[in-house]
């Protein structure tokens, strides 16, 4: 069975909800930030880059979100999470994540994790000022080219849908207006609809 | 045909070599930075972020080199430059280059880039200072964790080896000492024995 080992408020609710849309069945397992068990020595074994997510198959344990996401889409293809038959439209689906996770959530990472970037304070505070405009600057590419609406990539629901959607429940918390981007907005609320995401969040945040 | 815009060091040539790997007809544009043509109008149509590299292909344009290179993969599956047939094994293929994408690469741009996540000259320095502690932190994962010889992922040849020989060259510009990381220089240097790679380096840098 697979294992997902997570963190509530980070981006392992993507694969989480990727998993729970396709009908997998998977043990969840907390990696608890406050007791700082991402460095412990149990999760150093399952990854040594201390982050989550990370995935427990069969063959071997799987990180990164983009390649956990399509791991599940090719090993549940019934559920059609990603463009699976044509090598164009799927490399459109992973273009998205891959900007997602190296431009997007780098940009939103500069408010509470500057450390990874500097050991010096004052630069932390100057990067976390900074943070409004270089998020939102993401949102206006992702508003004007990325969301083909009603899904990111269109008429089709695919994984690129909850990792946005999992990214843009931070930003207000990075300072950015919501009312700039009205699709990612709409998008947000969509996905609110789902009973996978609303059953992966009350997974992650019920009691 | 195939076109693929680029700049001499800049992470366009992962792209560059995947596509001369698989003997793929493609036609080569040079944007050239120093006359800020990233930002120029024509670019801009192309890829609206402003950055390199950009693959047009007969059914639209593709961005971001971790899609790119399986798009590459996918499209010509007789080279064998991904597993394509496990979809775990490709998802570990996928997880080493959204690694090099969203923390390697991202750690190494601090070095040059640091306007993307800050205003302010003193923190865009401390930046600076710091690249060579995260781009180590980062190399030492990737010796000890990544690298399972005599290729990345082994003894397949795969697209994760062009995108870790790209980053690769820059690591002592960015203060790192490469003693410390034998697997990585032994990878660099096998490298440069693959006529791709030199025939790639030769059409950005030769003439």
């Amino acid at each position: 069975m697979l294992e997902l080992y997570y963190a509530p408020h980070t981006c392992s609710l993507v694969t989480h909800i990727a998993l729970v849309e396709v009908g997998a069945e998977f043990k969840l397992h907390l990696v608890d930030f406050h007791k700082n068990e991402q460095r412990g020595q149990h999760y150093l074994a399952v990854n040594p880059k201390a982050r989550v997510p990370a995935l427990v198959t069969g063959e071997g344990i799987l990180t990164e979100t983009p390649a956990m996401v399509i791991f599940v889409a090719q090993t549940y293809p019934e559920a059609q999470l990603a463009p699976l038959g044509s090598p164009y439209e799927l490399a459109r689906v992973q273009a998205v994540n891959s900007y997602l996770c190296s431009t997007l959530q780098v940009a939103h990472a500069h408010r509470m994790r500057g450390y990874r970037w500097t050991n010096e304070e004052a630069a932390i505070e100057a990067m976390q000022r900074f943070v409004p405009e270089s998020v939102a600057d993401c949102y206006t590419y992702i508003e004007d080219h990325v969301i083909k609406g009603p899904w990111v990539m269109g008429a089709s629901y695919s994984v690129a849908d909850p990792y946005l959607f999992t990214l843009a429940q931070w930003l207000e918390d990075d300072g950015v207006d919501p009312d700039q981007f009205p699709k990612v907005i709409e998008h947000r609320h969509r996905m609110l609809d789902r009973p996978a995401v609303i059953k992966s969040i009350d997974e992650e945040l019920g009691g």
